[in-house]
């Protein structure tokens, strides 16, 4: 206890999420440096920590940042541009002729947007793949993020981002020399999927993966087709495929798992995988439901994203979360599934597992200072019987007051700290003029 | 064209949700009174109307107030009081308990409370029934809040309201003499449900909305029980059931309607009623999926509510159309399914039917002047490539900057107009003490 207390901050409620999910009620979170020194209840942080700067956030609950695993940032430049379409006709139709137009110019920019809306609506952490990504990078990294991102790549070439595959191979080695050892962003190796890449590719990107200390991450098992075409040209599913080819490993991490079967929910189980559920993505485009109930049978960490802007359309893992409960209780008929404490775990908890971060996710002792802070002033937050619900259930994603990352203060009370939000907010008009180019 | 305007709205759109679904950009709206004027481009108006008080939204968009066709507001007082359990088990353990020692104080504090949150997130209507109904009267009221009001009654007596039927049919009668031809509420007459009333309740309860003018409405075909109870009771489903007591009628609101069949939807259209979609809720307590494509097949109107606060756990409308959408897309496996403008066509033009009230739901001369404005500078909001789908997919609820029903203001860039909203923020937290004693 000889670290400096910087900061001490001060709220009706303290979600730990730590092992106890204990919930503090007048409590307080002593930061120091990048680091949590102390959680516990304020009379007592008080008195252990006379000098720090106060910030008493009132009738608010302070809670871990919520952690958004598997997403696309720059395509908030698509938000509504197509909808309500069978998931071919809205990729080859109207997003891929988009796409083809992108510059590193709109990609940063729409990256810049999305990073705002997630920092107002208290995530704190996230795993992107796209194309372009190092304005992905640049972004994430300017404006105070921690994140896992990685330039996704499939079969053809030339892409967007590369003329060949030996290019890409360059550009990804580029990507790790130019991040390695950055205190918040992680570089990962991102295949887009088992249906638009070949195994020779996914092999080489593995290893591309392990030659650069990066996590490993791809869209998997997400739509029937998929499952039918990978039947089809290799003869196994989606996941048994993956395993031949010795992508289930624990710095894995895979995105959708929607259809998956008891023995593929096992070689994921056996790999110490980690899996990403995006429940309204899956519930937009029809994908399915992800079994996530079996998932955690099997203790696979199950974390939570929203995917892209294009197909959500919004990055508030708020709403995620209850979405992720009300869809399994539908689902599976069961009104006591995937309770609003297990929602607020794949949030937070299990977005530490898809991370690959051990730091992160929990508000305790030594870990990362990545927290955010809910108004509970409006009415939809009151009154307080379960301080855990109102957030799963009631909360909106804009009750958001505060968010800190790795020590650093990004947003508080309806001001972005680390960027020009009106710039960026004039600015990201004119995706509307490219749009209809 | 001869009325004044007193006030002429104006913002980057108005989304009019006439027949042809207009939406004007740069638009406007002219209030005369309670009615609205005009609807059109601000230019033009601003030189129909040069006189008027002129109120410039800037980047937001003016639309029909949202209609909350099923809810039971004075149950904020058990927002997350107790989740995650089976209906049975959650009724008769946690919420009837707490409820037999509601005071008409309570009722009227939770319904105050109801009121703030529903207007805050641009709710200009509602269709309640609970128990001790005339504290909601007198809240709706007070606050100028649009509503059809229904005192709840089963076969159980003594209830809360009511030592014996008689004196539950005297009360009906005092509620219709105290509020007949008031300029925004309408009594409804509401049994709760078949399962907890019997055929000559429920034939009594009609005849008893037709002596006083009042609408009809109740729970129905919520859940699969409810169904196998009707038949093992009565030899028929529970729409035949009540087709066969009349009470399938053009006045007449059926609550929930998820286990219909194709017979038992012909029949709602046969009797021309109306039928309110509550997807958060069925979800929550995994009643099953409302058939809302069939009702439309069948030219049945659709609404959508929230339900009440114990089971949802928020009365926001925005988040209702979204989860409108979504649930009919993933549940039919059909992206196409409930499209942005259908999820926005059951929040207005359906609430319109299912308050038999035909002069809400648009923005249209002569129609009644409801209306909000979502504010567009949130980072969730741009760009706009669609209004609709923005508003659908992508708000949270806590956008609206302006509410307006009957032509007066109620809230406005955060200030409640008629509450004293710190006065209520107060006083709700005493429903914590209340709940735990």
């Amino acid at each position: 206890m000889n670290k400096v207390c910087d900061s001490l901050y001060t709220a009706a409620y303290v979600i730990t999420q730590n092992d106890a999910r204990d919930v503090i009620e007048n409590g307080a979170i002593a930061v120091s440096g990048n680091r949590i020194l102390c959680v516990g209840h304020t009379d007592i942080l008080e008195i252990l920590y006379p000098e720090a700067r106060r910030v008493d956030l009132g009738n608010a609950a302070i809670m871990p940042g919520l952690i958004n695993a598997h997403t696309h940032i720059p395509m908030s430049l698509l938000r509504g541009y197509s909808d309500d379409k069978a998931l071919m006709d809205w990729l080859t139709q109207d997003i891929f002729p988009r796409e083809a137009t992108l510059t590193p110019e709109l990609v940063e920019l729409g990256s810049r947007f999305s990073l705002a809306e997630m920092i107002r609506s208290g995530t704190t952490a996230f795993y992107d793949m796209y194309m372009l990504e190092d304005s992905v990078f640049k972004a994430a990294d300017d404006m105070g993020m921690r994140a896992v991102l990685g330039e996704s790549v499939t079969q053809y070439f030339p892409s967007l981002s590369c003329k060949d595959k030996e290019a890409y191979f360059e550009l990804v080695r580029a990507q790790a020399d130019a991040w390695r050892n950055h205190p918040r962003i992680r570089q990962a190796v991102v295949p887009h999927a088992p249906y638009t890449t070949n195994p020779e590719l996914l092999k080489e990107c593995y290893a591309l993966a392990e030659e650069n200390g990066a996590l490993f991450g791809m869209h998997l098992a997400e739509t029937e087709n998929e499952t039918a075409t990978c039947l089809k040209e290799f003869g196994m599913r989606p996941i048994p495929y993956c395993q031949s080819l010795g992508l289930l490993q624990p710095g894995s991490t895979f995105f959708h798992v929607v259809h998956a079967d008891a023995a593929d929910l096992e070689l994921l189980a056996e790999g110490r995988c980690a899996v990403v559920h995006n429940p309204s993505s899956n519930m937009k485009l029809a994908s399915g439901v992800a079994p996530i109930g079996a998932m955690h049978k099997y203790n696979i960490p199950v974390a939570l994203g929203t995917d892209g802007p294009a197909s959500n359309n919004a990055q508030n893992m708020v709403r995620e979360m209850y979405m992720a409960g009300l869809l399994q209780k539908v689902h599976q008929a069961e009104p006591t599934a995937c309770p609003a404490q297990m929602a607020l775990d794949l949030a937070t908890r299990g977005g530490s597992a898809a991370l690959h971060d051990p730091h992160i996710g929990t508000l305790e002792p030594g870990m990362k200072a990545d927290f955010i802070a809910l108004d509970l002033s409006a009415p939809n937050m009151q009154p307080v019987h379960n301080i855990v619900s109102n957030i799963v259930y009631a909360a909106t994603g804009a009750e958001n007051k505060l968010t800190v990352v790795d020590g650093k203060e990004l947003y508080r009370d309806g001001k972005f700290l680390t960027c020009d939000y009106e710039a960026l907010y004039t600015e990201i008009q004119q995706a509307r003029a490219w749009a209809r180019r």
